[in-house]
C-alpha cells in the first residue's frame, strides 16, 4: 500500500491510508491502545480497540518503535478535538500494525529540560526531540534563504578549500594537519582569501562550509568547527554597500524563516525579530558613547567592544531604534587584518563593521584593500611576509575592483533566532576544547559562562 | 551614476549608460581604440574616436585593467554584426573612462591552451578566463539543481562535522589532526555516519560540504580534499527505492545546467547527457558477463570494476541503451563497508550501487543495515570495535527505519558534465599529494594517467 505522510492526512478523513512513522506515546487502556505517531511531516493520534489481534501488537509498541499502521482516518468529536495539537481535530482508527524496527526507550525522559551534557551526550535521540528537530529545521531554512536571495542578487556560489598551505594570516589560534612527505598544513580558519580571489572571477560569491578554531575558551559563544556564511561583492563604493546587501540579506533570512518555520517558532516560543528597513549604523566611538552617556561607564578608548557591550547596544536598539539588529562601524586600524580597508578620512580606523543581533556579535566584515602596493605595505606593517602571500596577491596583481563581504557564524545566527543561549544548542554535533561527539578525555571541564 | 551591468546592454540602444568591468583586450588605431569590456553579466565591445581626452586615458589601458566607462550604446551597422558573440549586435560609443584598478599582464597568453600546472600556479588570473568561469558556473548550478530538487522531495539539510574523532571506518587513508590536550583528531572521509544519525531525525536529509581523503595518488581521478553531495532517505523498501531517487535527481540536475549554463555549454562544447526516464541497472556479475561478451575480456570473478570496465559500460550505455549513466548493483559483501544492507536472497552480495557516467564512477550508495544487532555483528565482522561505534549506535538502539542514500563528488560530476578530463580543472583550488595551491615540496611529481 502507498504511504501517506502524516502532514496530509487532514485531507483523507474517513479513508483508509497506511502511514509510516514512530511511536513517540504509547498508553494501553484495558482493551483500547493510544498511540501518538510522528514522521517527518507531522504527528497524529491513533487509537486501537475492538480489534484483539491489533491489540496484541499494540501492547508491544513503545517509545522509539518504528512502524507501518493501516487505519481510518476520522474527525474528532467536538469535545475531543485539541485545538493548539497537530491534527488535532482528526485522530486514526488503527486497522493495522507492522512493526518495522524495535527501540530501546531512552535513558532519560525525552520530554524533560536536558543538562547540555546529556542533550550532546546523546545527540542521536536528543536530536529527534521536537525542540531540537524546529532548531535544526531553523537552521536549514536559513541556509535556503540566504542561497536564494543571494543567488537572485547575481552571486555565484563556490567551494572554498579547508586544507591550507599555512597560518598565513596569523591571528586566531589554528589546527595542524600531518599532510604528506612530512609537511605540515592547516585547517582554515576563514576562507577569506580565496572569496577575494573569487570577487576577481565573479564579481559577488559567496560559500558556505566549516572553518576551524583552535580555541582554547569553552564559553557559550565558542566552537572549533564554525559553519560559516561568507560572502564577498565587488564594485562597491565603501564598507557601507556591503552594509546595504546585508541589511536586505538579513531580511530576507528573516522574512522567510517566519514563513517557513512558523510552527518551530511558536514551539519554541520567541519573538520575531526586529528588522526595519534599515538597521541603526554607528562608528565604534558612537556606541561607546552612547554606553558612557546611558551607563556612565567609559570604554570611550577601548579598541573593540566587549560581550556585555554587544548586549548594551542590541537591548539599547530593541527598545529605543525598534531593531534587533545593530552595525558597529570603523574598527580600530591596529586591530584588524591587513586586507581590512582603511577609512581616508580618519586613517587610525577602518571601513569595517560587525553585525551585532540580540546581544551577540553576528558576523564581521568591511571593504577589502583592493590595491596591489597597499596590500603589501599592510601585510608589512602587520608584521606578515608577503612571499607567503604570492599565490593570493596574484589578484590583486592583476587588477581587482573594490570589494567587501562579511563572514557569519550560522550557528551563532540560529542560536539567536531559535532563542537557545547556548551556540552549541543550535549546532547538530559540536566540536570544542573538550568534546568531539564524546569528551576527547576524561578530564572534563565546566562550561564557563563569558 | 548608477552602474548598468553589460548584460542588458540591449535594452539601452541610443540611451547613454555607464558601465563598471574589466579590460578583455585593448587595440588602439591611430586616433580610434577598441576595447572588449566584461562584468559578471557579460561582454561588450567599446570604441573610442575623436575625443582626444578619452583617447589619452584610453592609451594606457591593458588587459586586466578595471574600469568605469560612460557612453552611448548603439546598434551595430548590418555588415558590423557578430552574431556568434555576446552583444555582437551592439558597441559603445566611450565618452569617458576612469580607471578604477591598475593591472599587470598575466605572464602567458590568456586564451591560449595552459598546462595543468600553469593553470593552478595562477589560478587566481586563471580562473578569469571564459573557459573556467563556465566550468565553475555549472558547478554553482548543480548544486542549485542538486538543493531545489531535494528540497522538494522532503529533504533537510543539515551540516555534517569534519574533525572527527578517530578513524572508526577505517578504511581510506586519513588525514590526522592535532587537538587539544594531546588528543589526535581525524578529518572525515565522508558524512556517513552522521547522515544515518539525521535518517533517524528528519528521515531525508542532505548535506554539501568537504571530505579528506590522504590518497598517495596522483591521478586525473584523485584529490585530497573533495566537495561532497551526500543524501540519505528512510523508510525505503530497498536500495531500488535509491536508484529511483537518485535518477531523479541526475536528471534534475542535467535539465537544470541545460537551461542555466546554456551559454556555457556552448561555450565548452559539450554534448548534452543522454538522460532517459530509467537509466540501465545490471548487477556487477551481468555487467562482467556483458563486458565477456562483447570483447571477450573475462573479469566474471573480479570483486569490483576497473576503470577501463567503468569506460566500456559507459560507452555501451551511450550507443546501445541511449543513456549516459548506468547503475551498476550488487557489490561484493567482503568489499563494501560495515554498514551496506547484505542482500537476503544473496548473502555474498550487498544491496549497494555504483553511478557511472561518461566513464567513471559519479557515485556510490545503498541500502543501509538498519536493525541494531545486525549493525554490530557487521561491524565486529569487518574486524571493527563496536565500542568506538557507541555514539553512532545510539541511532540504531532507539529505533532506526530502513534507510540508503548516496555520496557523490561534485568536482568529479562537473568535470564530467563539462568535459574536462582532469577532475583537478573542475576544482577551483586542488589539492593532492603535491599541490596545496602551490606545491607542497620541490619534488614535483608527474600525473600518472591511471
Amino acid at each position: 500500500m502507498t504511504r501517506t505522510l502524516i502532514g496530509t492526512l487532514k485531507s483523507e478523513v474517513e479513508k483508509e491510508v497506511t502511514i509510516q512513522g514512530w511511536v513517540d506515546v504509547s498508553r494501553q487502556q484495558g482493551k483500547m491502545a493510544f498511540f501518538d505517531f510522528h514522521d517527518r511531516s507531522g504527528k497524529v493520534q491513533g487509537i486501537v480497540f475492538g480489534k484483539p489481534e491489533v491489540l496484541e501488537i499494540a501492547q508491544k509498541l513503545k517509545a522509539g518503535y518504528v512502524v507501518e499502521v493501516t487505519g481510518n482516518v476520522h474527525s474528532r468529536p467536538e469535545k475531543m478535538r485539541n485545538e493548539k495539537s497537530e491534527n488535532g481535530d482528526i485522530e486514526l482508527e488503527v486497522t493495522k500494525i507492522e512493526i518495522i524496527s524495535e527501540a530501546e526507550p531512552a535513558p532519560f525522559d525525552m520530554d524533560t529540560e536536558l543538562n547540555l551534557d546529556t542533550l550532546l551526550d546523546y545527540r542521536p535521540i536528543t536530536l529527534r526531540r521536537d525542540h531540537e528537530r524546529a532548531i535544526f529545521k531553523v537552521q536549514a531554512e536559513i541556509l535556503v534563504a540566504y542561497r536564494n536571495f543571494l543567488n537572485s542578487e547575481g552571486f555565484t556560489e563556490f567551494q572554498a578549500p579547508k586544507l591550507v598551505g599555512g597560518d598565513a594570516e596569523g591571528g586566531a589560534e589554528v589546527f595542524k594537519v600531518k599532510y604528506f612527505k612530512g609537511v605540515e598544513a592547516s585547517l582554515a580558519t576563514s576562507p577569506q582569501l580565496y572569496k577575494q580571489i573569487m570577487a576577481g572571477v565573479y564579481e559577488r560569491v559567496f560559500a558556505v562550509g566549516p572553518t576551524f578554531r583552535a580555541e582554547k575558551s569553552a564559553t557559550t559563544r565558542h566552537l572549533s568547527e564554525i559553519s560559516m556564511l561568507d560572502l564577498e561583492m565587488a564594485f562597491i563604493k565603501d564598507h557601507t554597500d556591503v552594509i546595504s546587501m546585508v541589511t536586505k540579506l538579513m531580511r530576507a533570512i528573516v522574512e522567510h524563516v517566519n514563513k517557513a518555520c512558523a510552527a518551530e517558532i511558536v514551539l519554541l516560543d520567541i519573538p520575531l525579530a526586529l528588522t526595519p528597513e534599515a538597521f541603526p549604523v554607528m562608528t565604534l566611538r558612537e556606541a561607546q558613547a552612547l554606553i558612557k552617556k546611558e551607563t556612565g561607564v567609559d570604554k570611550t578608548t577601548e579598541p573593540d567592544l566587549e560581550p556585555e557591550d554587544e548586549r548594551f547596544l542590541c537591548d539599547y536598539a530593541n527598545k529605543n531604534l525598534g531593531s534587533d539588529f545593530v552595525f558597529v562601524t570603523h574598527f580600530p586600524t591596529k586591530k584588524r587584518p591587513f586586507y581590512t580597508h582603511v577609512d581616508p578620512a580618519c586613517p587610525e580606523f577602518t571601513r569595517s563593521f560587525d553585525l551585532l543581533f540580540r546581544g551577540l556579535e553576528m558576523c564581521s566584515g568591511g571593504q577589502r584593500v583592493h590595491r596591489y602596493e597597499d596590500l603589501v605595505q599592510r601585510i608589512k606593517d602587520k608584521g606578515l611576509d608577503p612571499d607567503k602571500f604570492s599565490f593570493y596577491l596574484q589578484a590583486f596583481k592583476h587588477g581587482i575592483p573594490p570589494h567587501g563581504g562579511i563572514g557569519m557564524g550560522l550557528e551563532r545566527l540560529t542560536a539567536k533566532l531559535c532563542g537557545v543561549v547556548n551556540v552549541k544548542e543550535a549546532t547538530l554535533f559540536p566540536r570544542d576544547i573538550n568534546r568531539i561527539d564524546t569528551f576527547t578525555s576524561k578530564e572534563q571541564s565546566t562550561e564557563a559562562e563569558i
